[in-house]
């Protein structure tokens, strides 16, 4: 069985095939959010808080933490922004950074195993993310690009994930601690980028023995109802083997998308957290009263 | 390739696993719906008639046409239904009942190819309802129950399918014109419902070369938003290869997920139909205005 186990100092989440889908937020991410950058960038971690606490009441099972801001002290913002998370919410954080001395800082910082986002499978940056990886006794997410950029080709993308999975094992990572993002196209662009995605996750189940996750909004760019798009991806994606994904769980209508994902898949035991996240709302329009609630909060 | 061509006498729909997913529309049948049993007993088609104008309206590529009505001259009603629905809409039409002179009356009323809702793995069914495919080169559903009822496990209502395939071999029907319906149960009951279906329809469309098809609302059963639970069960049947339905396509929900489905299995070319649909609307909130539309017309 693939199980990537990833934790905070007292929770435990596990990542895998027989598991509920593990949803990690995304919102922690300065990059496009120009207030949150410039409050990061001086020293000012409100929103950071607020996001955190929102989104694990959402219904997220970890947090995506990204510190990239141009030109700040990135390892600095980034160590100070995980112990923050870490002393508002227990869930476990995944570190998010293109600049690898971030991601050692964030390490460095981090109480508990964490998910490193991530290598891609360029030597250089195997070389320099692997070895982090096994001295934190971490697990990373593999992007399927290398030198030659994102190939079009879903055969090559497997390629470069099997290459980071036996590069990993080199070191001595496990494959279970290698989370995979097959990289979604959009599909407006690329018109099989859907299948192509549903076909890779499914090998890399099968034939990698490793969990997958990815972004799922890039599948929708460029078209109209964007939202119903990529909920119905997540729950396509699931149903060819997706074990998490990093997503906005404020958005009602993934957030619903996946707790019944997660019921077709057996995986939400007597069907308890469907029951209970829709229990008082009318059927057909779950994640409405919620909405309205929230709204009059707003207004008060 | 797997195709099972239906058709009006001017309309040709196939149904296949490389062609946009089939809305088969559920609206006509008198089960459940009183004041239609009533209408339709005392020779009164206008409900008849604007179901079939709503349904195609909203998406649908074919009608499933049902007469049951209990103590009512079912052969000569479903006659006259399936004459009065192909004189007013020019979709091909599924022929659904369980009395087998109906689904001969109907047959004969019947100009193009039709699909005959069905036949299931008894003998005696299979007996009776596989000569008059072959008579009037029909295509029918088979459902995976046989003598011993449905089974729980889907080992055995693969077999049942396949047992189904075999004898209409015999009588000379193709297995592209046996479209199999896998049986869904409802998840609240049998936590595992959704995986045993998703399971099957892949092992029926590589091992047996068959279309599939379902009725949906069945999986939720018993639970609350069914509507979503619904919606993402198709998307995830699609994903493994589910090629048909028959649900209510006035249900916004269901028919934005089956559109987002073709989008993401690469059956809408350029992703017309889904741009089409959403042209309007604000993103992330498609259906909406459309359905407010509704209600205001409606009021007035």
């Amino acid at each position: 069985m693939i199980e990537t186990i990833i934790s905070s100092k007292t929770k435990t989440v596990i990542i895998g095939p027989e598991r509920p889908f593990t949803i990690i937020g995304e919102r922690i991410n300065p990059t496009g959010r120009k207030a949150l950058a410039r409050e990061m960038a001086a020293d000012n971690y409100d929103r950071v808080v607020s996001d955190a606490l929102a989104q694990v009441a959402a219904g997220a099972h970890m947090l995506d933490v990204n510190a990239g801001i141009p030109l700040a002290d990135e390892p600095a913002i980034m160590a100070k922004a995980i112990k923050l998370v870490q002393s508002t919410v227990d869930v476990p954080i995944s570190i998010d950074s293109s600049v690898v001395a971030a991601l050692e800082s964030g390490l460095e910082a981090y109480e508990g195993k964490a998910l490193v986002n991530s290598v891609t499978g360029e030597d250089e940056r195997l070389e320099a993310v692997l070895p982090l990886i096994k001295k934190y006794d971490a697990a990373v997410i593999a992007i399927t690009n290398d030198e030659t950029g994102i190939s079009q080709d879903p055969d090559v993308r497997f390629a470069v994930a099997q290459k980071i999975i036996r590069r990993a094992q080199d070191y001595g990572i496990s494959p279970a601690d290698v989370v995979i993002d097959p990289l979604v196209m959009p599909v407006g662009a690329v018109n099989t980028a859907g299948r192509q995605v549903f076909q890779l996750l499914r090998r890399i189940q099968t034939e990698l023995g490793a969990n997958t996750t990815c972004g799922a909004s890039n599948v929708s760019f460029g078209l109209p109802a964007r939202m119903p798009l990529n909920a119905t991806f997540i729950a396509m994606a699931i149903a060819n083997g997706l074990t998490s994904a990093i997503v906005n769980p404020l958005h009602a209508e993934i957030k619903q998308t996946i707790l019944a994902a997660d019921v077709m898949m057996g995986h939400d035991e007597n069907c308890m957290a469907w029951i209970k996240a829709n229990r008082k709302e009318p059927e057909g329009v779950a994640g409405k009263p919620r909405e309205r609630r929230r709204r009059r909060r707003e207004r008060s």
